[in-house]
């Protein structure tokens, strides 16, 4: 038996957590997890609440119609997602396949139950083999500086034609353009080889290494019109020193980008992600 | 205007959250934090949550009584705390003070504002100057293998005389008795300066270098009358290499060490910890 | 061009790092890195010194006859090692995969250049899919109670036809004989799901759920008879809290399997591990 | 008996290694430690070795004279130093004690051997208790926007008269004229509250607050004309989430300041440090 989920914010007001609560408790749902967090300079409060759908007394379909006094009543931003549901997804790449790599080993062992990978999108051949080796649709879409708009355009077809509701930017070295961003908005999550906010843009790495620091980082975010900008979702770092090269690197970094992406990824999927502004509130 | 805290463990059942926080919400209280935790596998309920008194229909010395219903309806175990009631607390010390030195830096930054700390025994002298530095009591208590019996007696009583109700072994070297220990229930926090359970007992950074292992720890936890196998609260690790000598683990590890107590000991004061069993639920 | 590679290891003398040195200057050789440690407690000498054969006046095959006097002369435990020559060796597996997975994705992304994987080896039908999708070969042995003798046997032949030279435990549960290891000694390398000395054995993770530890660790270290007990090589540990389940922590600890093992292979491979006792001197 | 240490920089080429230990070796030196560093994409080789004087056959100081031709032979930038010289230091701080009280109890503690304290100089007089309590000298500068430059003149001269080597700026919230920081080139040394080279200036930790990191980190490097441009000695970082408020990350990031300072104070005056360009090798 599946669970339902609510997503809430909304702004601080006395009673929100318990009105929230007792709405499920009243029909009969047995709470499994409530988060909730208050932004005390902003006056936002946030919430997430999932509960099983086992003897609650709201049949599935009708539950959003049944919150729709409350939510109103608070005026929260709300959605309603269910744990059974798959997230329709698709993976772009370019030549790097450690995240495409990992991100499809841990979808077969069972880490991602909520993804339904429905394609790896590319500019390069290069991930072909892999798509191949873990059975996924692979489409080639070659973006050269006088063909970018057309190879959007196509992209974003495909995305329409497979209903697809999140893009994972699993080391894609292209920029996107505001227009698709708009259509995905809070739904592609980008993995970026650095430590934001520093190191934007191109080759993170060896701006690193000439700058001199002792850590290096990745960082997850969901992409917005502004290059490596969007709202952070996950970072994480590791030492280095004098005697690590560029390539050193590239190559430490690639663990840290795996674990970071991935948990992004299972946050978003576990409906664990509330954006304000431009942060997130992760309730992991 | 102080706040209202309650810590709760009981049988998992349907319905407390929502109880708890409409017990809270029903008398015009302002919920500033409420965590929860289910143990599925034991069928345990853990609950913490925190209220500001500000306009709270009920005075403070009535809410034990108004809650007393509902506690005994859910079969609850249960403490009420107020935010503005301090702590008294001993901090035991034997010869190595950097422990000492960061509570009482950190107290008097303003770090550990629920602490009221009432003296420093030690079975040595060498602490005496550094309380003097701070303006704390310091007792000397001399600990002998044959006198140990009634050292231990009068470390007791001046603690009975003092009324204190938190006892932080802060690096003291001297194994309580099991009554000692009875007389203090999760009420005493130690620093074990390992990794626990790796390494229990004498000369941890010893026996860490002669495993060569390849990162230390430190371990703060309630005492029980097992030594070193209490309710783990916090632990941190550093790494090391073969290049380190026993000193440079000992000095690496106070870093770790004074972290570590710390942590534990301001999340006691703030009652963000739970036991169950001889496992610990810390709500940070 | 390759370079050449010596791991010393002897009592502690004046003089030794400067002979060292010279011996490969004296001869045209260009030192590309050169490491040393002073055990100072035990008075003994390690070091790892790399130098290019470029314009080096001893021919490779002669190196070891025109180096054998100074290590005579210092008493010295030694090998040379060139830095093309490829490592023999097998994994086995039993039916997690990860571990696998990882090493074979970054075998082929050039991670483990020094690495020549000639099966897998497995009690299990599992990791048969894993190998056919990576080319390398598969050869299932089953070990039962009463035929683990004879399967080890099968084992230890298969092995010795392949020219083995390194034997990769990466998640294999059984426990090899003291034959078995005395024929690999510092060439099996093992991954144990915990922070040894913790948790030695079956289940680590879910002795660390009993115990309440707030960190979990992973160890990679060369295989000795006793169990678990084998020289470590490296650790890594991760933060968990009281919310996370066993099936949590073997999630997370996977993450950390996957790359302390992939390190202790890689330095491994690198020839940058020298044994003392039951330690390691890792010049990483 | 103590030791000599040299640091060495210059243009790679073959036998330098060779030489230099030969060098200590035919005077009878027995090496301590050596390590080097080739920044191969530089041409450049680095080395730290520190052998004991015991028995060496060249007097202290007659060292550089002899060591002179072959330094010259190889175009070195190269320094000499006593392991029993202690470096006449002076601390800058203004109204964040943390640090100040970290270094004092360190060094009083033994951890900071090479330290000779001569004085704290202030912009406030808030640290003067914590300088008396240490038994340390204070000088209070006051600092306003008017009387900068006569200030600074101020400290500058007294700097001179105790002939002070080191400056420790351990939060001095004052930006050093671009001739104060030239008088003292690689000798000041700075702690910055953030992960640079993000949040440059002030108030990293309501940056890192407004940016929504989810890791925040501190960064100890020497001072140059550039404000928080200098070449990186040491870096540190600590987990966060969106619950932490600005002030959470004062707290927090006070624990990574006090340890990133002190590790690099030690390392400079351990002789542990060497720059090439706007970078360090740290020979830790």
């Amino acid at each position: 038996m599946a669970n339902a989920i609510l997503l809430i914010s909304c702004p601080d007001k006395r009673g929100i957590t318990a009105a929230v609560t007792e709405f499920v408790f009243r029909r009969n749902g047995n709470i499994l997890h409530a988060a909730q967090h208050t932004d005390e300079k902003a006056g936002l409060f946030f919430m997430r609440i999932e509960w099983s759908l086992e003897g609650f007394s709201v049949p599935r379909d009708a539950i959003s119609d049944e919150f729709r006094p409350l939510a109103t009543l608070f005026s929260m931003d709300w959605d309603l997602f269910f744990s059974d549901e798959k997230v329709r997804t698709a993976i772009f790449v370019s030549r790097h396949l450690h995240c495409l790599h990992d991100l499809l080993f841990r979808h077969q062992a069972g880490q991602l139950p909520g993804c339904d990978i429905r394609g790896i999108i590319s500019n390069h051949p290069d991930a072909s083999p892999v798509a191949r080796q873990w059975g996924i649709e692979f489409l080639e879409v070659p973006v050269m500086p006088d063909t970018k708009i057309v190879a959007e355009e196509r992209q974003r077809q495909i995305l329409r034609q497979k209903g697809i509701e999140l893009v994972i930017l699993a080391r894609y070295h292209q920029i996107l353009s505001p227009e698709f961003v708009a259509e995905y908005p809070s739904r592609i999550i980008n993995i970026h080889h650095s430590f934001l906010p520093a190191f934007v843009g191109k080759n993170p790495y060896a701006q690193a290494y000439e700058k001199g620091v002792k850590i290096i980082g990745a960082t997850s975010h969901y992409v917005i019109a502004d290059l490596d900008q969007g709202p952070i979702i996950e970072q994480d770092t590791a030492r280095i020193d004098h005697r690590y090269s560029v390539e050193d690197l590239v190559e430490i970094g690639q663990d840290l980008e795996r674990v970071v992406l991935y948990r992004a990824v299972r946050w978003h999927l576990e409906r664990k992600i509330l954006c304000r502004g431009n942060k997130t509130v992760v309730f992991d």
